[in-house]
């Protein structure tokens, strides 16, 4: 069984979006165990979009179609596969009354052209649409089944789980399970290396997905049935959480280093505050994307200048001049400094040469060192970290979080 | 004169990586007026390059593919390309000399898949790598000139500049001129509307790129000589920028807006702190992206929490109490405490409700408040930024610096 992606818009041929849902069809149906022979774009032409629909459906067993179910003119991927299927387009009612209520309940009335998002080829399945306007539609043609999916990443995704894979693991008589285990700290090739054994060990397929400066790795169990599926899954994630370990592992599905750290703060009742230098806010800004965060996270001071570590952190002018900015004492003054001027529980600091200027002899660019202190200790690490300036700060702040979250599973923890 | 874009890769069919190049392309082609009709996508089979590239050669003038060219055995782009055109390999070379001595340069020694670089099919024109190993090399195939190009971004769009966008406008026999006006504060579709005669009126082609929230317009002349072009080129964008305005243009070319308000505070000698509550330390973290913001950012409190705001920045308990954390009063307080905490020239601060929880009756979700403070002067300004958390977080940041970009070309600017 293998499968092609086919993407209509003129919006992608003209490079005005990225096709970032092809990739995410691709991923998924990889996932799956479907090979993706071929991803294929088109503009909104409904005589290229028909010459499409049939080459591809003369050498696939699937074709997953997104884009063009819009209300505008140039949404021709309806008529596109009725060109290429030789039917012609029907109202499918059930569809027209779900526009119909849907547009009510925003206080608008049905519109020609939100009446034509329910024409759909003569002969195809409506695939419902619970997260947009515009119904998909599967239709057989050729060797292939073809499925159309809007556009909209979200109304896309929602189908594609809902329909498409369902379908692909009935036709595999199989069950899907997958279960995403979220790291930091290793470098993709090693974690790819480490879990060598796990895909024939267990039956599984795992996936990779980069997200700097985290790694997801997801584990897919295709079993009989449902049960099997999720124990076959748990098993192999385990397996992977115990090679990997927890220094490395620190989440699961929809988790994400920040979150993490949040609720084992909350879940110990600590809050915290930060003094950031050379990530010049970045570390509190990740920590603020996640909602909720106001009962944990007390406040930063990004203390970009010497003036500001001095006037609001209280590290001394004498400090800074003996040591430097980027420094041991000056990093640890800071922490001190921050977790007294916002009477937190535990507070951290990070201060280093981001680049491409400020380097020195004896600390090269990237030098970054953190501190964290809390009632009765304070620890220091030091590292080196050779990026460009963008990623060092993303780095750096990554590297300070995951460190606070593993002093947190163990107060004697290695620096990372 | 149309073209299309093969893209070669199983890390693209398997969805590990988003297909970033052939958007970048088909922008570029676009703006030389060269149409895109279709955009493929190919695992790495020789096969099915060959089958692609004959396809595609058929029914289009030019034919750009990126990928497949690197030293392991599953690049085969050449080799497809080869068997597409009914031609051998054969090594080229200058071209191994050149990989030999970028080889020797790195302290390394020429190997066997380093030198199946220097393959290429017989017949080609070799155009030559700057920017990485690989040559690129074009070929005639059917109606099409064939493009290869590495897959590396850098590269590719390096050996794009250098050899297609040339090409192109000397098949045209023409000469094409770029200019990227930066704008921020008005919808794509009013900018559009905006812009609607410029087109027909000077004879340049516009292309738009949301990088939200800012938005790019590309502005293309393509004009017989390189100075007609050039002066087409600044006509039109000096239209562009007279419709828009000054409020909404704030740079061209490479200019984002936190770079040009570092420009203008550093012209101005004046050092600016920032109180952020709502935005969480990303006003100061798009700031301190910029090499040598130091020298203008002095540094910020993210008061996320009322202690925050009341022991950092002096803000009075009692002010909160009567006015609460997101209001005027509070704004001003924040703005003056961080002034003086600082001790800068400018202050700016920012309170708001980023949701999804915090709103009330009178204050509803997407409320924020501003305040710029200087010397003898304080401003306020409020507005309610209807988006979901992560764009309410950006969006708010960016009004917030083009404010101060707008205080410092009119002292009585009006708000955003």
């Amino acid at each position: 069984m293998n499968a092609a992606i086919l993407s209509t818009g003129t919006e992608l041929t003209r490079g005005e979006l990225v096709n970032t849902n092809a990739a995410w069809i691709a991923a998924e149906l990889t996932l799956l165990n479907v090979p993706v022979a071929a991803i294929d774009t088109v503009d909104d032409d409904r005589g290229r979009i028909a010459e499409a629909f049939r080459r591809l459906a003369s050498c696939h067993d699937m074709v997953v179609c997104t884009g063009g179910l819009g209300p505008t003119t140039d949404d021709v991927t309806a008529e596109g596969l009725a060109l290429a299927a030789d039917v012609k387009l029907e109202t499918h009612e059930p569809s027209l009354l779900a526009i119909q209520a849907r547009m009510a309940k925003l206080g608008r009335i049905l519109t020609e052209s939100n009446a034509k998002q329910a024409m759909v080829p003569v002969g195809c399945t409506v695939l419902p649409n619970h997260w947009g306007t515009a119904p998909g539609f599967s239709l057989k043609l050729g060797r292939a089944t073809i499925y159309c999916l809007p556009g909209v990443p979200i109304e896309m995704k929602g189908l594609f789980k809902s329909y498409i894979a369902p379908a692909v693991a009935q036709s595999q008589r199989k069950t899907n399970v997958q279960i995403v285990i979220r790291t930091f700290g290793m470098a993709e090739s090693a974690v790819n290396d480490a879990l060598a054994k796990i895909e024939a060990k267990y039956g599984v397929t795992l996936g990779y997905r980069v997200h700097f400066p985290e790694l997801a790795v997801k584990v897919v169990a295709q079993e009989d049935s449902s049960a099997q599926a999720h124990r076959v899954a748990e098993d192999a994630a385990s397996a992977v959480g115990s090679i990997l370990g927890s220094r490395v592992v620190f989440g699961r599905d929809d988790d994400n280093l920040p979150s993490v750290l949040g609720q084992m703060l909350r879940d110990r009742g600590l809050r915290l505050g930060i003094a950031e230098s050379c990530t010049g806010g970045l570390l509190s800004a990740l920590l603020t994307e996640q909602p909720g965060i106001s009962d944990v996270f007390v406040g930063a001071v990004v203390a970009y200048s010497n003036t500001a570590k001095q006037r609001v952190l209280g590290v001394s002018d004498q400090l800074i001049q003996q040591y430097g900015a980027v420094s041991e004492p000056t990093a640890i003054a800071m922490a001190e400094g921050v977790r007294s001027a916002l009477n937190c529980d535990w507070a951290l600091a990070i201060t280093g040469i981001a680049g491409p200027t400020g380097a020195t002899a004896d600390k090269p660019l990237g030098t970054v060192h953190f501190a964290v202190c809390g009632p009765g200790f304070s620890r220091h690490h030091h590292r080196i970290i050779a990026w460009d300036r963008s990623r060092f700060q993303r780095l750096a702040a990554f590297v300070a979080l995951n460190w606070i979250r593993l002093l947190l599973l163990d107060p004697n923890a290695e620096a990372p």
